[in-house]
């Protein structure tokens, strides 16, 4: 158990962004919602997964929907207090703790902003170690755990509660209202118990998130030279590509960002293009054609020279960055793991290869 | 105090498809639905609206969704129980009786089945006095009060409960799931005291089908050469026109049915051509295209022969039909009543004019 404020705050906000592989939504906004909540409210104080009782309620809280609307359609504060309240009704039972449900630059500073305002812990775990687009996809669906019942509000005052027979309903469900609320919301979904938390949960993600920021960080405040090979060291990273962006297409649709981002090679990629495709996050990376990594390992971009993670409703031409791939969670890779969030599900035409031996040949 | 039974059910039935204006569902599965929990549990009792304590708690219950689809994907029959266990534990209080919402030809008779499977009485009284196609449409959005919390279900089992700003948002939010679960659901909403049901209900609107329905039935089975004129006398109705079905247009967007349907005229009306444009429900009739009815006023359709309503989705190429005009729940006809439901609100470029007005021009 230990105390996180706003230099713990910088931290894990650089660090999730990556982590976001592209979504998890904008880090300048997460951060500031933690931040402003903190400055109000004074530290949150951040529970190992140990730490909590086994029958204590832990509550994930997430924005869901499209990262170029929650960045210009935020919050409005009054969400956490909504959504805490409905969810202590209708279990009629005290939440013990909040946790992200994702790392990313929203979704991992949201549940800090709620610890703080609502003056309750965070764990230190969340369902995915990196982001994904649909709700379905978290470790406690492996686990066959149920989203709901899922509380949802949006920013106006509008709310509701889901109860379905699976959990991609829910997604169908709860997706169906945060477009008509227009295209973002906040929710709490998978609650749960602190057994279940523990059993299921990616551990120790905030902390990862935080080392991970703390570290490029400091690249980017010693190093003249910032070095590739320092990045990568820290990120334990494969580098993909080095290039410059060329075309970014763009689709808002079905509350979700699709799209395509081109590189043009640079460096050592000179004569090289490649492609990143995404749906709130990065999907697919090639090079020349060639898939060279996949959901569910994490593809990330990064700005060549700071190092900053590149949401991908910030891609935007000539920027230069570097593409950077890192394993995902091993249960991930699983089957189980792999009907869930491999390549075929969001219809790419490609068994999953794991990142490392797709670097291999 | 009354027992309604099988016959009753029969007639209401027929009056309500009749008060329905092309919409509130299917008349043949309403029947069937109401009439097997009747056979099942026994007959319903329907109490009139002073009857009812003003502190009781009282529900209303229909199915949402496009009435083509309504007919293809009906109920699974534990609907009822779910959305009552849903509205009792939201809000901690037993169901005094249920009532319908509008009157039609599915959203009469599911009340009915309700109250038989569940045991509990039927109110007499509604908040349309006809049927409309969105949720916010009734007297109880007059007098302020709010449609929800609202429980929504599905036949699969999926299920919500909405609590919005206004009775818009609702009709938004429950509209996008409806679509979601396939375009047809059960819902509980305008939950309400006796006292708000007295206040602002449509009265007596049960017993109004079940005596327009013996009429219309007694027609069919005494009079060999069933008059017009019996028929208009009976419903109170305004001849509109008589044609035969030329061409019939359909769209079902947003869970609505959309569509026109043009007749050409028959006996008094030889070379004049009719246009009925619908959502769900008849919105507006145009003889040689000037308008003779609109919303909210309500425009039938019977069958020519043996006065049968036709609801929108059984409108057929060549059949015969008799468009009569009946004069709408005196409140739609306030300006409240009109900016709700009057024709300006479907898009109808025309201000409101009574239809008797419009007939005697």
């Amino acid at each position: 158990m230990r105390k996180i404020g706003e230099r713990e705050i910088d931290d894990i906000a650089l660090g999730a962004a990556l982590l976001g592989a592209g979504g998890g939504g904008d880090p300048y906004i997460g951060r500031l919602i933690a931040l402003n909540a903190v400055k109000d409210c004074g530290p949150v104080t951040l529970m190992d997964p140990d730490e909590v009782p086994d029958d204590a309620f832990i509550v994930p809280i997430a924005m869901m929907g499209a990262p170029t609307v929650l960045c210009e359609k935020a919050i409005n504060g009054g969400e956490y207090r909504t959504l805490a309240k409905m969810v202590e009704s209708y279990f009629g039972r005290k939440i013990f703790a909040f946790m992200p449900i994702e790392a990313g630059g929203v979704n991992s500073m949201l549940p800090i902003a709620a610890a703080a305002r609502l003056g309750l812990p965070l764990v230190d775990v969340d369902g995915m170690g990196r982001a994904f687009p649909e709700l379905q996809m978290v470790t406690f669906t492996i686990g066959g755990m149920s989203a709901t019942p899922m509380a949802l509000t949006d920013e106006k005052g509008n709310s509701c509660i889901f109860n379905t027979i699976t959990n991609k309903w829910t997604e169908e469900l709860a997706r169906s209202v945060t477009m008509s609320c227009g295209g973002s919301v906040s929710v709490c979904l998978y609650t749960m118990s602190g057994k279940e938390m523990k059993t299921y949960g990616v551990r120790n993600i905030v902390t990862r998130s935080e080392v991970l920021g703390r570290a490029l960080r400091t690249i980017k405040e010693t190093s003249q030279d910032s070095t590739e090979e320092r990045f990568l060291e820290i990120t334990n990273g494969l580098r993909l590509f080095k290039g410059k962006i060329v075309d970014v297409k763009r689709e808002v649709r079905g509350a979700f960002n699709f799209g395509t981002v081109v590189l043009e090679g640079i460096g050592d990629d000179k004569g090289h293009r490649a492609a990143v495709e995404f749906q709130n996050e990065n999907l697919c990376a090639m090079v020349d054609s060639r898939i060279i990594a996949t959901v569910p390992d994490l593809i990330c971009l990064v700005d060549c020279n700071s190092f900053t993670p590149v949401p991908t409703d910030a891609l935007r031409y000539g920027k230069r960055v570097l593409v950077v791939g890192l394993k995902c969670f091993e249960r991930w890779r699983t089957e189980e793991g792999l009907a869930l969030v491999g390549p075929r599900y969001f219809g790419l035409d490609t068994d999953y290869i794991p990142l490392e031996e797709r670097c291999r040949t």
